[in-house]
């Protein structure tokens, strides 16, 4: 197949491209670099089946050949405030990623009669109160609260896609993607795991807030992609949760992160932060274990043995 | 002031321009009668304060002339399957409207300096699991349910909304609008009222699915443009409720509408439709009566009086 995959040069999208290629498809990246760097891609500057165009999805697409299939995962992703690529730093570019970049994606694939898998988010759910998340949690987003620009950009891309299978007969798929670690992910994103994993490699005190009983679950990026490449193939139109559904407290990351790393400085416990973060999060993957047959292989311990190499090199420590 | 009205031959659209009016107001009405008609407006045709364009907001705005205050109220809004006018047989062109839309008249209002009001709906709750709703309630929509392309196009739009407020400092409003009946009301909506009305006025038996105990609340329109114009003239951002809180059970409603029309043919039970729309819905309009001093005034067989001139010219009964 011919695949465009926007947001190539993102965490996610340069992973997806390098499976493909892998797969044997040629790939068609865009990127406006926003969020994404073109260090993720740069290892493919000398594939023949990759090309890249700068392109921002919000405005145009240009498409220079017939594609298969497209998987739209530009959008900004990161929840830190205090990133410059973050939602909360982007918030129109954001709605408009997911407003007017699925549009045009979606418009692409009518016309060209591409298959077209958008990736979604568990933040669809917002701070559920249902647990663990099933597909059909409605979600507690508050359309106006903070977080609203990333998490109803995403409802509405949902809501696009499903307008263009049903009314326009696209051939869609819909991926709810649950927090993902490994190389190439955002240091900088804000997210409990990168922060720890790099005090754990400099040596430091690992910062854990409250009382680090809060939970998490983490999927490692392979396992994740493998899971959207399963879901590309299948017939499946409804959204599909993808994530790895072991919930574990952050101190039990914490204490998980200094065994690998034998990061010795142990744990340091700072006043929990003013709560923008929902206090669990967990993926049901019963549909994509009975749909896809798919299920998380690679476990804590070991991936975070597979980042170790990315973030030394980040920190300047290899 | 100088208002842009997008949706002007709509059924509020119409009444706000005819209010905004008679307050001195100059109005550039848009529609492009993919769901209003001209008809709502050709008492219009002679007032030099008022201009007409006709426009697709979802494709691009011309605004002749520096407007002070844009208020956005072009969307299909009828849940009825049947309706050709309907969101389910419109359902890209609602998303567009919502999102597309919004972001073109945010846009003009970011450059022009101009008030945004935006008419949201009580449909961003969903099928509620509180009642009465208040404006903190995060609502019950499934993003890829059928009602979402009208809901999650209404809750992309809040979003942008706050989101230009917060990042691009625009002075905007949302009013979030339940269930409204009066002249010029869509009578193929496939609401109760409309079809209760036309059954009374044509001396048919009223048709009550199930045993009528499911619950509506209904706000005349001339209660509903006076809070939206008291919301304008606020200084309120974030959401505000605005439609009648007393909740009636539909049988209650046909019960009425018999009494005040006079008609004498009763009323016929049949079995519950598919339940796809919400069993109950009810403002709760602290807010609006806090920071606007506003509460209907209208009740409900005054309203259906002032109502049966219009049904009965549409019916030819006039």
């Amino acid at each position: 197949m011919r695949i465009l995959i926007t947001g190539v040069a993102g965490f996610l999208g340069s992973h997806l491209a390098d499976h493909l290629l892998a797969d044997g498809h040629a790939i068609i990246g865009m990127d406006n670099f926003v969020t994404g760097s073109p260090d993720n891609i740069a290892h493919l500057a000398g594939n023949e089946k990759f090309s890249f165009y700068r392109r921002d999805v919000s405005n145009y697409i240009f498409v220079p050949d017939k594609v298969d299939a497209i998987l739209h995962f530009a959008s900004p992703a990161s929840p830190n405030p205090q990133s410059k690529s973050g939602y909360f730093n982007l918030p129109i570019q954001t709605m408009k990623a997911g407003a007017l970049g699925t549009h045009n994606c979606l418009g692409i694939a009518r016309v060209q009669g591409s298959r077209f898998l958008l990736a979604s988010t568990s933040e669809i759910y917002g701070d559920p109160d249902v647990h663990p998340q099933p597909e059909s949690y409605a979600g507690n987003v508050d359309p106006v609260g903070p977080r609203a620009v990333y998490d109803e950009a995403k409802r509405f891309a949902e809501s696009l896609t499903m307008a263009y299978h049903r009314f326009h007969n696209v051939d869609t798929r819909i991926v709810r993607i649950f927090n993902t670690y490994g190389p190439r992910m955002d240091m900088e994103d804000g997210r409990a795991l990168p922060n720890l994993l790099k005090q754990a490699l400099l040596g430091q005190p690992l910062t854990v807030y409250g009382d680090g009983s809060q939970t998490r679950s983490f999927c490692y990026v392979d396992d994740l992609v493998d899971g959207i490449i399963k879901l590309l193939y299948s017939e499946e139109h409804l959204p599909v949760n993808i994530g790895n559904p072991v919930e574990m407290s952050i101190l039990q990351f914490a204490e998980a992160i200094n065994r690998v790393t034998g990061n010795q400085a142990g744990i340091t416990y700072m006043d929990a932060r003013s709560a923008r973060d929902p206090q669990r999060r967990r993926p049901d993957i019963t549909r994509a274990h009975e749909i896809l047959k798919w299920e998380p292989k690679v476990d804590l311990e070991e991936g975070i043995r597979r980042t170790i190499p990315f973030f030394k090199q980040k920190l300047g420590l290899a």
